[in-house]
């Protein structure tokens, strides 16, 4: 279960590969075949493949179990899902992503699952919990001590972003009254320390937080003083119900590798660690490059086709609608085009490079949210910015698409027109580029799910309605 | 300098904010003010903010002025920037971002620069030496003792997506004679453990990586066993010329908090810890949102505006050609147009409902490179899939785009031209919008930079060519 030294995962993915591979050979070969003693040997080595593809997977690590699960097809990930033993496959649940978790969960049956999740501890079960059927979760953490019960069902409820969704139970726990030496005593009667341990949490009588001691002071610091003495006292800690985005900033700003979470009263009730850290990090940066696409979070890259249609649908349409209305504010100009149809040729000019600026914006502000980067006052000088950078690229870009429209249709004032609407174009997508994601989080809402596809449609609306109606002005 | 507990880095920056303000309220006030007397007391007014600013800048921890710094108009941020002890300023350039260090060295004179670096151990020289003039780096080396220099001029030479870039040289090592309590004794004697330390490193006589014992083991441990008894052997390991993405993944995959980097005689070079790799991890995501729009990687927010609008030329010009192209496609059917001036209203969405659905594809593979999920094999089962949602979606929107074109120009022809455009179109997004990403990661080209523009020029020029060119053959 070690992780492979010198990164040999490539290597085990190919051999699984072959093996599935091999698996289809023989099934195809097994549909063919009629006659029964063929049959019966083909049925022989396809069972002895499996049980080579079995054999490898158990030696598998859950997390590199994880990353084969993910880059299958389903065909393969169901293939490689059904020769996991329970334990195995409880684990390998909690390291794939969430879109292939749940097409995992959806071809298991019921009991099956219920053996997978009684061998995860309650933290993993917790993690589990949104992606399975709840009475399954009742089920399994029925079985689950009390303690572990109550705590499965407090952190389930709070919501999917908040620190307590980053929160791990199992922390080591000294008491304000313990030495030096009786902390290495807990320590060793544990046996080992959990994952992820890089220092222990000091409380007093009534659990409330008042300090931390690194293990490197444990093992520096004289067996017989008080805990409180050698224990640091501020210590960064964070409430359950805190943004999970915020405890991410923490441990990357302060390099922490554990933090305590702690309830209203100071109480300490888990801790959060860097490795749910570093998966959060890398899992919500995914989102934003997926939400400005506009697609919905989770989606598994080999999803059933019918499901990653359906995936997409609401942004789709959402564009459709505001392409249908750019397309009217074409159609209220259909006597221009008539006249001029080089206006039809050279419209598509002026939307493009608006959304493409815009969508620069976009960009640049949606990760300057991420990182906390923007404040009220530097809202202003990042709109003046924009504008200005809007200005410029007009002036130097509008004036090439002006010589373009000049060259080719022979006509100074049709390059002089499509030069003021593309500046006009670019400021306004400036100013859409910036202000949407700004108002989505002023509304407490994901600044990259649809910030891309308002922009265009004002950037293409507007392209159109600026340099037809100029058009319509000063040359018709 | 220790980080706020609680979170109030918040109102941190809201007091320094205050304070900025008054100082440009007192910078206007005095460019206005010309009595001497008052313009004294004005001075003593405005010398007293910016020492009551100065102080309160440096009881922050680093990483807060880094934060406070990135957020910062460049105006405020120079205030701000000048008003920070050598050592401080050294510790916050390396907190902050590229874009942010670069615009910061700028306006720091040569020798403020070398005051500022002197302050900094060898790993921080190195981190930075990539924005330091090469001649500035060279003259602080030369002052560190020779192991430093040569460790700064090797790692130096390492590219910059390498493993050696995240590593550090400061690792607790052990030798394979020594027991645990001269490992405890070697802890002891440096008074503290550098920092993300959870594990020590055991070399053999050639200082060839052997093995590494966690601290929890150190604790547990018989005191007079020796290290190799109880160390574990099985470590996992990288080169300096590592993919630095790859040490990443693994970080993330197996919970690392530390891994040695060693050379390819398995000698000990350093360490990399999770902080670096969580940095890494934030950074390079960031990256792909930024790449995606089409920006170089280290746009700071609040550069000056030549220098943004500079940053987002090359694709914008690749765009421009690009949309140039698909005008002249526009442009071949112009007697069309002219016959059915419908079409140029129609046309935008055919290309729009293409570009939409070809970057929803572009970001799924962009991610799945990201993270490692794209096989050869996986590859083919992707495109396969991708062109089955095309075909969902296309028969879907394409029958509402055509309802919507028999509708508003009462032709069921035109119609049924618009929904077999569609269709073609977001077949084609599919195709390309797989491949591009594919492509550009075999060409070890970073699959999120232009993928997108690729894409649209392809349904932009493509949609427009396949609806009108039908409309040519089967209404005109």
């Amino acid at each position: 279960m070690e992780p492979n030294a010198e990164g040999r995962l490539e290597e085990t993915v190919a051999e699984v590969d072959r093996l599935l591979e091999r698996h289809r050979l023989l099934e195809a070969v097994a549909r063919r075949q009629d006659t029964p003693r063929s049959a019966l040997l083909e049925e022989m080595q396809h069972r002895q493949n499996l049980v080579e593809l079995h054999k490898r997977l158990r030696s598998l690590h859950p997390a590199d179990l994880g990353h084969i699960l993910e880059s299958l097809p389903i065909g393969d990930r169901l293939v490689v899902w059904h020769e996991l033993t329970p334990g195995l496959a409880g684990q390998a649940l909690t390291e794939v992503s969430l879109g292939v978790r749940e097409s995992l969960i959806e071809h298991t049956s019921r009991d099956a699952l219920v053996d997978m999740l009684r061998e995860l501890d309650a933290d993993d079960l917790r993690y589990l919990s949104e992606s399975v059927p709840a009475d399954v979760v009742d089920e399994v953490s029925a079985l689950l001590d009390a303690r572990d019960r109550s705590w499965v069902e407090q952190t389930r409820a709070y919501d999917e972003s908040s620190a307590a969704r980053l929160m791990m139970q199992d922390a080591l726990v000294l008491r304000d009254s313990q030495t030096v030496e009786e902390a290495v005593a807990l320590i060793r009667r544990r046996g080992r320390l959990p994952a992820q341990t890089d220092r222990l949490f000091v409380v007093d009588s009534r659990n409330v937080l008042i300090g931390s001691i690194g293990l490197g002071t444990l093992i520096i610091a004289d067996p017989g003083a008080a805990v409180t003495s050698v224990m640091d006292s501020d210590v960064r800690r964070f409430r359950p119900y805190d943004d999970a985005h915020e405890v991410a900033k923490a441990f990357e700003r302060y390099d922490l590798l554990s933090a305590p979470i702690v309830d209203d009263r100071g109480k300490l009730v888990g801790r959060v660690t860097a490795d749910a850290v570093m998966d959060f990090i890398r899992s919500s940066a995914g989102d934003d490059v997926l939400a400005l696409a506009g697609l919905r979070k989770a989606e598994d890259l080999f999803a059933p086709a019918v499901d990653s249609a359906r995936n997409r649908w609401p942004w789709l349409a959402v564009n459709l609608a505001t392409a249908f209305i750019a397309s009217r504010v074409i159609g209220a100009f259909e006597h221009s085009i008539q006249q001029l149809v080089a206006l039809a040729a050279l419209m598509p000019i002026v939307a493009s490079i608006g959304g493409n600026t815009g969508n620069q914006t976009v960009a640049l502000v949606v990760r300057g949210l991420a990182l906390g980067q923007i404040t009220a006052n530097s809202a202003w000088h990042l709109l003046r910015k924009e504008l200005l950078v809007a200005f410029l690229n007009g002036a130097l870009w509008g004036t090439i698409v002006g010589l373009f429209a000049t060259i080719v249709y022979r006509s100074v004032p049709l390059g002089l027109v499509m030069t003021s609407a593309v500046l006009l174009n670019l400021i306004i997508a400036a100013i859409i580029g910036v202000s949407v994601p700004l108002v989505l989080h002023r509304m407490d809402r994901d600044p990259a799910q649809g910030s891309s596809v308002m922009l265009t449609f004002f950037t293409d609306s507007m392209g159109f309605f600026l340099f037809l109606g100029l058009a319509d002005v000063f040359l018709l």
